[in-house]
């Protein structure tokens, strides 16, 4: 059945709300340190690390950590698979409230 | 923030993915019973049934229960409120997603 598998094809990985914030922050700007998406998304350092994480561990980002001078600076961007995950994701969606 | 503002604006009754899969179909069908749902969405009566109470709850369905002949039969439908949450939903995540 045609909308059946539409509900599956929304990728629970990205769904979630904060997980679909990073998302589309990273693929709108390429890529972005944790402050910026903090700021950006509003959420706390806890929230965010754990929904990092996640997205890290499915291969949906990559994290590069860097010094700045002296400082600490972590970047995020979207890996390939992460894209394309992105990608489905929205085209699932877009058929899905649309049809 | 721009971002800050849509990230709240991707209304959290909806976008559970159950619940986003009856407010799709109720709005694409315009009415529909509890086994269409069911079968629909490929999800348990408890679940279905747990969705259906919250987005009645809030004021996003109304619910209709009839007999035809002896059998008794339960019919979903969006409200006004639920037609307008929906569409300020699905205009949120294509601002967001497309950002």
């Amino acid at each position: 059945m045609a909308t059946v598998r539409k509900l599956e094809a929304l990728d629970d990985i990205i769904h979630q709300k904060v997980r679909l914030g990073v998302m589309s922050s990273l693929m709108a700007a390429g890529e972005a340190d944790f402050n910026f998406l903090k700021g950006a998304l509003g959420v706390s350092d806890g929230n965010l690390s754990t929904h990092l994480t996640v997205l890290e561990e499915h291969g949906y980002i990559r994290v590069r950590k860097e010094f700045v001078g002296k400082k600490p600076r972590t970047t995020y961007a979207p890996t390939d698979e992460g894209r394309r995950a992105f990608e489905a994701y929205v085209e699932a969606l877009e058929a899905f409230v649309r049809a």
